[in-house]
C-alpha cells in the first residue's frame, strides 16, 4: 500500500500517471458506498472543498474531521485515533503542524494517508501546480518556473515535484527565507532529465526565461506574530507586471491562494490576463482525483 | 444562469413554476456525483438541514461551510472565495449578514447562488411558506396573509412573493418595526391579480379576513442587546386564539421558527389544530428541492 | 416505530438479531437518497465516525449536527427541533450529555431515535461490545465478562446487554464507583439463560473465570474536575498483565477508548496479543449498521 506524505513519495514516472488520472473523467464507482476521512488541525478553504468534490465525483461520502472534536495527541494518541478512522475508511487525508504526524499515522494505517499539507510539505498543492503549468504548456520538461518570496511547504513541494518533471526552478528569496543546503541536496537528488534548481539574488534575475512564476504569502498561517518583521524582508519581492514581463513572453502567474493584492503579488498581476490561479485552485480537485484514482487501483493498494 | 438572492429574482410564473416542481418527486440523479456549497455566517437549523436533505434527494453531496473555516472577507474576499468553489460545486448557497455578500457571490459566480439568508431578504423561507398556504387552501390567488409584529427579512420576503401570487397581506407592526414606504414601493411594482398591502394599526385589524396569520421573533438573532426593548415595543402583538379566532373560520398560523412560546405566540396557538410550522418548516425542503431542480433545468443555467 | 435508548428497548432475540444482521453484509440501498442527522452535543471519533461510515455503507448520507449550531433547549426546545429534523430525516442519532433528552425526542420524533452516549447510557457501544466477544468466541452464552474500575454508563449498557445474551459479569469497582441497587435489580429482571451479575471486592476476583475482561477511562468526559481524586480512587484497578493472567488462558481485553495507557490499563495489556480494542471499534460501526437495518425494517418502522 502506498501514501502520499511528500511528493517524492511517487516516482517520476508515477507522478506523471497521476497527472494524467487527473485528466480523465472520474471512475464515478470507485469509492461507491466508502466513506474517506478527512482530518484538520487547521482551517481550509481549498483543501476541504477540492478534496470534498474529488471524492463526491468518485462515488464516495467524504467526511470533514475537525480537530477539536477529536484532539490529535490531547485527547486521543495519533496512533490510536488512526488504527480507528482506518477501519471505518478506505482513505485518510490529514492537514496537520507538525509533517510528524502524517508519518506516524502512515506507520500504523491500513488505508493509505495522504498529506493535506504538514508544516514542511504541500504535495498536493504542488500536483495541482503541476498539472496547470503542464495543462497551459502541453509539457513541464524544459520548461521553466521562478518561485519568487518566501520558500514556504508550497515552495518546497513544488521545486520537487518540478525537478522530478524536468522543470527547471529558479528561486529568488530574501536571505534566511529560502532553501536550506538539504532542500537542494534533496531535489538534485530528483532531477529528472537535467532539470535543475538555481538560486537567484533578485526577482528580476530568477524570472529570467521563466515560463510561471509562482509566489505564495508574505504572512502565512501561524506566522502572523512575525507580521512587520515580514513585511519589511519581502519588501521589492512582489509579483508586479514589470516583473512579469521580464519573465517569457507568454509566462504565466500561479499563486495557491489566499492571495494578498498589494503585498506579495499586485492586483493587476492575480487579476489579469497572465494569471491562471482559479484554474490551478480548480486543479487541486482534479488533481487529488487524479491521485486518489491512482492510490486505490490495483498494485498500489 | 439564474440566481435566486430575493424571490422577484423570479418572475411571478416562474415563482409558481418552482412551486409546482416542489411538489413533485425529486429527480434522483440530477446532481449525482456532484457537491453543492452551503456556506454559513450564522448558526442554522431549518436552513441547513433541509437544504442538506434536499440535496440528497436529488443524488448530490451537500457541503456544509461554516465561516470561521474560510473567513468570508477576513482571511480571503468573498469574490476569490466564490470563484474557487465555483469551480467545485454545481450550486452555491449562503447564509450571511450583509445582502451585499450573496449580491458580490451572483456577480462573480459561474454556477447558481442562491441566498440562504441575509439581513435583507429570506426568499428560501418565502417560497417555503406560500408552498404551505398554497398546499393547504388550494391556492394563493384571492387569499390574505396577515403579518404581525416584527417586520422582519422574512416578512419582507413573503411580502413580496405574496402580492406576486395574489395573495394580499394585512400588517400589523409597532412604529419604527413595519415596511418602509421602498418596501411599500417594491411589493406595489409586483403585484398580481390585485393583490394589495395594507397597513393596519392593531393586530385584530390585520387579521380581518386574513386565511393565514404570520408572525416572527421579537429578538431575532443579531438583536440581544435591544431584548429588553423589545420586549416593551411588542406587547400586545402576541398571537393568542383571540386574535386567531378573529381571522377567518378556518385560518392557519405559520411562523418560521426558532419560535418563543408566550412571547410572539401563545402556546395554545402554536401547538394546536390551526398550527401548521412543522409542515411549514418540512416545507423548507421541498420549497429548496424544487428551486434547485429549477435553476438547474435546460433555459435557466 | 422502534427507537433504541437503552439497550433494554430491544428484546433478548431482537438483540440478536440485530447482531446477526451487523455481521452480513449491507443492503446498500436502504438509505438511498436519504439523510440521516446526528446530534452531537458532546465531542466524538468513534461515534461521529462509525455512525457516518453504517450509514454511507446504507446508501444513507449522514449530517453531523453540532450543539452550537442549534442549541438544544436554549436556541430551542429539544421537540421543537425534534419534529422539524424528523421531517428531513429517515433517522435520528443524538449524543446527549441528560438521558431524559434523548427519551424527549423519542417522544415526539416520527422517525427511529437512537442514543449515541447519554450520562446514562451507551447503548451502541454495548452492542459493539457484545458483537466483538461473539465474534471471538462464538457465543455469548456460558461466558463471562469482568468489568473493572468505573461504572460507567458503558458499563451499565454493557452489564445489561450481557445479561440478556447470557453473558455473566463480574463487577469489581471502588465503594462508590459501582452499579447501584436499581442497576443490579434492572439486570437481575433482565437476564437470560442464568446469566449473573456478581460483584466482587478486588480485581483479582472479578476476573477469575472470564472470558473477557472490560474497563473504562477513570476520568471520563466532564469528570475532569474529579481527576486528582479519581486517580487516589482507581488505584489498584488497572488491568495489568498479571490481572489478564488471573482471567481464563485465552481471555481478551476490551475497552471503548480513549485508553490512558498507564492509568486504567497498561500499555503491554492494550496493545498486546489479548487486546481486541480495535476490532472492538470497528464493531461500532457494523453493530451500529445492524441497528439501522433492525430499526428501518419492515415491522419496527
Amino acid at each position: 500500500m502506498r501514501h502520499l506524505l511528500e511528493i517524492d513519495d511517487l516516482s517520476p514516472a508515477e507522478l506523471a500517471e497521476v497527472l494524467d488520472l487527473a485528466e480523465k473523467p472520474a471512475p464515478t464507482g470507485l469509492l461507491s458506498h466508502q466513506g474517506v476521512g478527512l482530518i484538520f488541525e487547521k482551517p481550509s478553504l481549498r483543501t476541504r472543498n477540492s478534496c470534498e468534490a474529488a471524492i463526491v465525483a468518485l462515488g464516495g461520502h467524504p467526511v470533514a474531521i475537525f480537530d477539536n472534536e477529536i484532539g490529535l495527541d490531547k485527547r486521543e494518541s495519533v496512533e490510536d485515533i488512526t488504527k480507528v478512522l482506518a477501519g471505518y475508511y478506505s482513505l485518510l487525508g490529514a492537514r496537520v503542524f507538525e509533517h510528524g504526524k502524517v508519518e506516524r499515522m502512515a506507520a500504523v494505517s491500513k488505508v493509505p494517508v495522504i498529506n493535506l499539507l504538514s508544516d514542511d510539505a504541500h504535495p498536493c498543492q504542488a500536483l495541482a501546480d503541476l498539472l496547470t503549468i503542464r495543462q497551459h504548456f502541453g509539457s513541464l520538461q524544459g520548461h521553466t518556473l521562478a518561485w519568487i518570496g518566501d520558500y514556504t511547504n508550497v515552495a518546497r513541494s513544488l521545486t520537487l515535484g518540478a525537478v522530478m518533471s524536468g522543470l527547471s526552478v529558479r528561486v529568488a528569496c530574501p536571505p534566511g527565507y529560502g532553501p536550506s543546503e538539504a532542500d537542494l541536496d534533496h531535489s538534485a537528488t530528483l532531477s529528472q532529465h537535467g532539470a535543475t534548481v538555481t538560486i537567484c539574488r533578485r526577482p528580476e534575475e530568477a524570472v529570467h526565461g521563466a515560463s510561471a512564476v509562482s509566489t505564495d504569502s508574505y504572512v502565512s498561517m501561524g506566522k502572523e506574530a512575525e507580521e512587520a518583521i515580514r513585511r519589511q524582508v519581502f519588501e521589492g519581492y512582489q509579483i508586479t507586471e514589470p516583473l512579469m514581463a521580464a519573465a517569457v513572453s507568454d509566462a504565466v502567474f500561479l499563486h495557491c491562494l489566499p492571495a494578498h493584492r498589494g503585498d506579495e503579488v499586485s492586483a493587476t498581476v492575480i487579476d489579469g490576463p497572465r494569471s491562471l490561479v482559479f484554474s490551478q485552485a480548480h486543479n487541486r480537485m482534479h488533481a487529488f482525483r487524479g491521485l486518489v484514482v491512482w492510490l486505490l487501483s490495483d498494485g498500489h493498494r
